[in-house]
């Protein structure tokens, strides 16, 4: 006889191996943190001994369930803002919470509370892509759970990084540090198309590439993500992706709702996972993803319960019962994804979709000891048929709960017997949540009122690149800088005249928010307008730093176009002051060293200035980028021979409230 | 102070009252079976005293839900055949197992495991429709829960009626019974349009009315309902169901997918409820009722598990969940059916579309005490925010699970606390399940090559009417009857002059099925054939009963149309005999006493037989209208001049067997 460390014995051994074959009563044994044997319970029985047996009769063991996309640590900001629409959610609740809340200690307790619910739903690995992504790894770790942690890399500031460039390093560490861990496979996590840069993906790919690791991205979530995609780049969101080199590490891509068929072609050719999130993707009406078309090209596509904030839960049987519902609906056919496949797609597809099905996603000898036992004595379990084998899978996605889950074994240690968690203290990670969510509580009732949230609620608002390098001046005449511009030495494209009216509200709220309404009048040659544009644009505190010739200001920057009058924003808004800067410009938008500056040459009628400003601005989201177009402004300023000691530091609305002191 | 039976106390008490009133710590105290105060913990307290006090903290006091459209005995199939179209599933597997098992004791024995499992997630009442009601009433009664229960009539014979006057007669008997029951509201249960004729909609209007008992009724399930209805009535389902007076009662209309704008008028207008089945209409492919359409418009839209058999479960925790999230993917809406809304449709809604909004759904003073009391302990309920005191409902809907449902009280009598069932036998009920599950595999084992279920699992098969009253006489010339036919007297719709060349399959399984291919050709007067149809019609034992003149025949018949070669349906069905009838058909359509009938005039041609055989032939669905009709067959032959001596017992087929048997 063979000595393994544990038996299970008795039970109905729901493989999902290739054949899927099922074993009723089946056995599996249990070797340190390896299956060594698995089939019919005679014969597994009859080679193998083991010092702890468990009796699984009416019961499955099955492989643990792959939870192919979450946000793990968000358990702790879960249901608190929901039936919001999209931007509402995002920008105006978990973004702000995130930016004030998400540090290591937070990823990590949301993580273990995260372990903790997806232990008991019988998942023992999954794939997440959050910031502070070493946090998650190390409670995951401690769980016991098996995962793919990858780091998020935005274009925008982070809780975690201010630029991306501190991403990419952030990222970079990590895998370095993780690469080979027993549990977690470490990641390189570019969290979508429009979050991301060219440079930024183009230097995800090089990390996942250099290290072997996989890349895990959001792709076509939304309708308006890919109607915004084509209009910006002239293409569609995965060609865009590729041409960035990120389909030659391997990838999991999440959602593709809105891919189309030569989309998902290229996606095939590149062997990307899918994780499909049922859930998510009806809470927040982003759509429904072509499932059955996918599986039928051969893309292996995993489940995923997303981020506990946009489902509200980590529950895999609720997932895994929705995928087939769904597919049903969505195709008008009730044969689509019976419950073998989605049975499959909840265990070794998904094993696929997040390229670690050599370790696990299977009841087969040689992979790691990843295993569910889920009890078939409910009432609503009750009762069973045997004519059709295959009615198991139908029993275990149609009927039975996550509650069915009885014991979870992970790499062959026991997360949980008989429904009590072993690796993780859930009364001292509730007693901790529990102080958490007060804390967020008090925040967000403090800026309940805050203007961005404001904003949101009735607008369709972007957020702007963060960094914005520019430089002022005040010129006696501005023959010098048109004579430039005119030279032929600078490519100028787009030059216009105008007459703006900038109305401005000012708040005392903590982050002294500033809320330009623009009337922008865009002047004919003859002097008479036809045409007007209107733009609400929010700013928060800014922090500056100066460069030689420029000043580098980095702010949260909001725009919003204008869809009712400035008194019905007067009064929604409820400004502590009010002013009104009006001025005549001629505004450039110019090329030089490959990058777009805006020129501005301004005349200020309201209140009335003397002189006339030039102004040369450009933005992006890294903070290294800002330093090279610092350099080209020295530059242009003195191709325009502008010399430093007229740089004007303030804006224009510092200006005009300076002009109505003096004058009182 | 006051006495009452029960005090739940400390508990987040949501009462689904009009205003939504939310009391936290909040209180509710019960007398007998009814709520006598609900309000701040300290006001009712300070009121109230009684013997059995509860504590309620970090769980929300809620009313019980209310399923609000199921057929409760189907648990018994639950999981005997998924992922399969409707019709296969339906005809293929429900009804022959329901034909074969359905008895009073299989409705109690499924009613009360349906019982069980829906006390564990918390419903206290719901509506159920179904055969032998009476026995589902008792087990109900019994389990302590509150239902309308609805008694089903269908035009073809059903499990407890072989026509649909006797099921009327069931329907009345039931109704005048239980009317005034403290638990159970008898009604009316006529299952759906297509499954109707005109006269039994009727008499299903008047037993409703004159008991004033309510009316259950599906509507509008499946896109092929509602087109086959149009095409055969030339107006849509609901217009033609109100023509027969079905909306004079108070009706609750199950699922109404496919109902338009007028249609959804119509039911407001008449004050009938809505039965959603989210759950449902995904797994069977029917599509997603236009919800959010229904509730604009202020009907009454409750929640619904549908039969187990197609869900496969009865957790209204999950239906809730879906209609919330369905009900944004359906609309590319995410503010949608927010969670106070998905939690409101699930009681005091749901008790509104079920016409006991009196009694139950709430919990207010002078209500049935049905109450559910949720946990809020639950690691997936963790952490919860207090910033907006709806967040409450989110975790109702977004994250609670059914097994959250600690303790319940239906009509002021425990039905469940700390999750023990105290008015239900679980585990006996599981063994005599289990028993029953054994049967009906063995049967279907047995039946698995049924020549019905083959033709099902290639066939677009539709069932016709049962009864078929017939007269055939072989005549030495036709020329009285032509005669009659031309006479005027009759009004004669569409002759025509056909050849048939018909192919029978016999097979030697235990329904003696009879397997005919057809091919029709169709003449023109010069005798060329421009068109031909071909049918397929399976038929199964025949009972025959003789009336003066005709005779009765009653027996299952299938027509579906040929769409593939007879070598094809030779190999795919391996018939045990074949044989070939072919003739010559001069076929009328006639109208006469206000009935249809066929008259055919035919010549067999292969086997040769001599003379002309007279054929007359009615169909319908009704016993009693079938002796109304062989009257007017006798009436028929006396103005066809016909002798009674002439009359053939046997078919076509048999007197080709005959032939050949005597020429050998």
């Amino acid at each position: 006889m063979e000595k393994a460390d544990l038996l299970l014995i008795g039970g109905t051994v729901a493989t999902m191996n290739e054949q899927f074959d099922l074993f009723e009563p089946g056995a599996v044994a249990v070797r340190g943190s390896d299956i060594v044997a698995v089939g019919p319970a005679e014969q597994v029985t009859s080679a193998w001994e083991a010092k702890e047996v468990v009796d699984c009769q009416n019961h499955v063991v099955m492989p643990g369930l792959i939870n192919t996309h979450t946000h793990a640590p968000m358990t702790l900001v879960r249901g608190l803002a929901d039936d919001l629409r999209l931007d509402v959610w995002l920008i105006g609740y978990m973004m702000p919470v995130e930016r004030e809340f998400v540090q290591p200690d937070f990823c990590w307790l949301g993580t273990q509370l995260a372990c903790a619910e997806m232990a008991r739903s019988g998942i023992t690995c999954f794939a997440d892509m959050y910031y502070y992504e070493e946090a998650v790894a190390d409670a995951t770790a401690q769980a016991g759970m098996r995962a793919v942690c990858a780091q998020s890399i935005l274009k925008f500031p982070t809780p975690d990084a201010t630029s991306y460039d501190e991403g990419l390093r952030r990222a970079q560490d990590f895998v370095a540090r993780w690469k080979g861990h027993q549990l977690v496979v470490p990641a390189v996590g570019p969290h979508a198309a429009y979050t991301s840069t060219p440079e930024m993906l183009q230097a995800c790919a090089q990390i996942a590439q250099e290290y072997d690791v996989p890349v895990h991205i959001h792709l076509g979530e939304t309708a308006q993500e890919v109607q915004d995609h084509r209009a910006e780049f002239g293409m569609p969101v995965v060609p865009w992706v590729k041409k960035q080199g990120i389909f030659e590490a391997q990838v999991t891509a999440a959602h593709c709702v809105h891919l189309d068929d030569g989309e998902l072609h290229t996606l095939l050719h590149h062997g990307v996972g899918i994780a499909h999130n049922p859930s998510s993707n009806l809470k927040l009406a982003s759509g429904i993803a072509p499932v059955v078309k996918m599986l039928e090209m051969g893309l292996p596509v995993g489940i995923g319960t997303d981020g506990p904030a946009s489902n509200n839960d980590l529950d895999m049987f609720e997932e895994m019962r929705l995928a087939a519902l769904l597919a049903k609906g969505a195709t008008s056919d009730p044969t689509a994804v019976p419950a073998k496949q989605a049975v499959a797609m909840a265990t070794i597809i998904g094993a696929q979709a997040i390229h670690i099905d050599h370790l696990t996603g299977s009841l087969e000898t040689g992979k790691r000891a990843d295993i569910a036992i889920v009890s078939l004595e409910a009432i609503h379990s009750t009762p069973r048929f045997h004519r059709d084998p295959d009615s198991i899978y139908s029993l275990l996605v149609y009927a039975a709960k996550s509650s069915d889950v009885r014991h979870v074994l992970c790499d062959g240690r026991w997360l949980m017997r008989d429904r009590v968690l072993l690796t993780v203290n859930t009364e001292e990670l509730r007693a901790q949540a529990a102080v958490m969510a007060r804390k967020i509580d008090r925040f967000l009732i403090a800026r309940e009122e805050s203007v961005l949230s404001k904003l949101l609620a009735i607008g369709d608002v972007a957020r702007e690149k963060t960094f914005e390098v520019q430089v002022k001046v005040l010129l006696p005449d501005t023959s010098s800088v048109e004579a430039a511009l005119s030279s032929g030495d600078l490519l100028v494209i787009k030059p216009s005249q105008r007459r703006q009216y900038d109305t401005y509200f000012l708040f005392d709220d903590p982050e002294h928010s500033r809320l330009r309404h623009r009337e922008d009048e865009v002047l004919n040659d003859d002097g008479s307008v036809t045409d007007a544009d209107y733009r609400l644009t929010l700013t928060g505190p800014t922090k500056e730093r100066e460069f030689a010739h420029s000043v580098l200001l980095s702010r949260s920057r909001f725009d919003a176009p204008v869809t009712r009058s400035l008194r019905f924003y007067r009064e929604y808004f409820r400004p502590k002051e009010e002013w009104e800067v009006h001025k005549e410009r001629r505004r450039y938008h110019i090329r030089y060293g490959g990058t777009d500056f805006a020129v501005n040459l301004d005349h200020v009628t309201k209140p009335k200035l003397p002189g006339s400003f030039l102004e040369v601005k450009s933005r992006t989201w890294s903070a290294q980028d800002a330093e090279r177009k610092a350099e080209l402004i020295g530059e242009l300023l003195e191709m325009f021979g502008v010399k430093e000691q007229e740089l004007v530091r303030r804006e224009y609305l510092e200006l005009a409230r300076e002009a109505a002191r003096l004058s009182k």
